[in-house]
């Protein structure tokens, strides 16, 4: 047995006592939160070592900021840990349940999944949080974060271990693997005997690679190529105000927008009163000729590729459409399937975008940058699945959890 | 773009329309039962080709049968998919919803999966069964079937397309790959920009290379090593009475029992009774060295290998255990997930049983044969899943099904 494969048959042995847990597992998580903030200098200590190693490799400002802990930081960590712990509990609920006329008595009982696996990046909060919602839901994790954060990760994840141990719970419910090759992680994808699923999170690249490579379930989180549509019938100012939020807010995340549909009919009204908006984070536009046309030099030319672009950046796509079909179709060729906005007043057109984009968020007049699991009330949220299969949109606790079906008879043959 | 990327992208098409569809679905049902009705006699001479090629082929007497059709199969054809036509439309169902205090309305609507493919093997019934249940959920579905049914499958296939372009819904929302080569299935599997999920049915083999070698995602059925666990507290004619009916009702199908434990407190009193009830159907037993103590020289030594075989036959492995945890340990170890099965008296162990043995199915005091759409009074049945993500035990429509969040708002931004 390799060493991942040893983690991966302590994770399922754990699993099967976390299944059982029941309150114990919210003891834990408050021996989480509590270890987390008394060993906070340690943490701290550790996580300095990243940001020099990352100082040397040359890592960008902001990737720094990612990985880069506080005492705050480190305190937001714990809290997030002790509000997952105030979370009702999911597993035991009774999704749906019958007698049948044999006499069976059949309900489907919501369980945890067993063993996740979770390949991340480099922001060092994500194995407490991640850790914390599957423990929460029962599950034994498998945590493999990037390279950047792993001096960090290694004193999370041990501090973490060793609260749960405390509690009695086994200490393997959480382990991290601390080889940061690029082997382990395809290791980690081919565990298909001991692990239910994989979350990868994180950009792009990863998640691609993740779902192309894995032999285990996945789940395909944030890739966010979102439109907002204005309808010819928007409220011009409404619309503008949706679309500088949905783009500037916060541009590096997966709910931020990346390319506006604006209806000919309306273009020439709205363009201007959108740019004027969008001028004063200077976003960059691409646009069609009709876009140019309208707004002048400043637009530069958009290509094919940046329709399909998720820039995460203050750059904003821009097309002009002839009609809603038009729209719609655009969607539908370049979307992720994160989400979509219509803006508009025509009830009609309302429903018809409702029914007919195909996305785990579909909005009439409201920001795409509500599509979050805090937002929606879900408690917390492990990422946002951009998949049709078990989860779509913000996933929370439910989403960490299964179904069986349990039958009790009193000797019934078939 | 290669053959099996355009049968992608038209599939893709049709389930834009599918996915607005409604009532037509259902007169496109009826529509094909008609016409497999109405087309009965050429359904039956491609049929006749297929049989004449499979004993040339030299095919067991049991695979000639599965692919044998006659006009009583193709009417039982024709009335499950107008019982499929029956069912309840799931699409557009409200699953959960609320308001936000900003006054974002949020509801999560149940929407089709998109574009769905099943890989199959000898059986053509498959061929309508699938296809009727894709498209009553909204679905576009691209079949890949065995070779050995081929010309069936053909046929059903394009009495079907003609069928559903004939009530003005894409002929396209059923296609059938009519290359069985392996490449095919290959590239099927790899159809990651069109396809929304794959369904492999069929044995093992097909399965597993299915789960390794997909970039889609998959929904794994139908393996079934599963136990009845005889507990020291059972009553020994219901033991004896539902091993015989879930070994020897149909010894060739997932949900019959492949081994039974049996507790050493009432192995020497249940092992000869059960035995006896076995005799009647000539079951062959492969024992641990304390059944042969208890039985004699019928019982076979059971092998490790023989504790992870899935016989589909007249054989049963037995093992007698010495605590309810040895048992409940094997089951662990060796169960496929799929059903397994106590029988006692004691509430208590009754309760344990369903809480700590992880399966699709868990049952007390009945027999593992009811784990099945049909006897769980889900209408219908497009397989068994045996993973936990997304669906597990029988798949009915609502399986094959997606949601997604539509949120209503006035102007609201984060």
């Amino acid at each position: 047995m390799t060493v991942i494969e040893q983690m991966g048959a302590r994770a399922k042995a754990a699993a099967r006592v976390l299944a059982g847990a029941g309150a114990q597992k919210n003891k834990a998580l408050l021996s989480i939160a509590k270890a987390l903030r008394e060993n906070c200098e340690k943490i701290l200590k550790a996580n300095d070592i990243d940001i020099e190693n990352g100082k040397n490799a040359g890592l960008t400002a902001s990737l720094l900021d990612r990985l880069k802990l506080t005492e705050e930081r480190v305190e937001g960590i714990a809290e997030g840990v002790e509000q997952v712990a105030a979370l009702k509990d999911p597993i035991g609920d009774v999704l749906s349940g019958n007698k049948l006329e044999n006499g069976l008595e059949i309900r489907r009982i919501r369980v945890p999944l067993g063993v996740i696996g979770i390949i991340f990046e480099a922001r060092p909060n994500v194995t407490a949080d991640a850790a914390a919602l599957c423990l929460k839901a029962g599950n034994a994790v498998i945590l493999r974060g990037g390279k950047e954060a792993i001096n960090s990760n290694k004193a999370i994840a041990e501090i973490m271990r060793e609260a749960v141990e405390k509690t009695g719970l086994p200490k393997d419910s959480i382990q991290l693997i601390e080889d940061t090759t690029r082997a382990s992680s395809t290791e980690l994808m081919g565990l298909s005997d001991y692990l239910d699923v994989l979350i990868p999170r994180g950009g792009a690249g990863l998640i691609k690679a993740v779902v192309e490579n894995a032999k285990v379930p996945v789940i395909e989180t944030g890739v966010g190529n979102c439109h907002v549509y204005v309808d010819e019938y928007a409220d011009i100012d409404m619309a503008a105000n949706i679309i500088f939020n949905a783009k500037t807010s916060r541009p590096s995340v997966c709910n931020a927008i990346e390319t506006i549909l604006v209806h000919s009919k309306t273009a020439e009204k709205a363009l201007p009163v959108i740019k004027a908006r969008l001028d004063e984070k200077n976003v960059e536009l691409r646009g069609c000729p009709k876009t140019a046309e309208i707004l002048g030099d400043c637009v530069k030319p958009a290509t094919e590729e940046d329709y399909y672009k998720e820039f995460l950046d203050y750059i904003l796509a821009v097309k002009v459409v002839d009609s809603f079909e038009e729209a719609v179709d655009h969607i539908a060729k370049y979307s992720s399937g994160h989400s979509e906005c219509i803006v508009t007043e025509n009830y009609t057109r309302a429903c018809e975008f409702l029914n007919q984009v195909d996305a785990a968020a579909v909005y009439v007049n409201a920001s795409t940058r509500f599509t979050d699991g805090g937002q929606f009330g879900l408690g917390a949220e492990i990422g946002i699945s951009t998949q049709k299969l078990h989860a779509r949109g913000p996933m929370g606790l439910n989403e960490l959890t299964s179904s069986k079906f349990v039958i009790m008879g009193n000797g019934q043959i078939r």
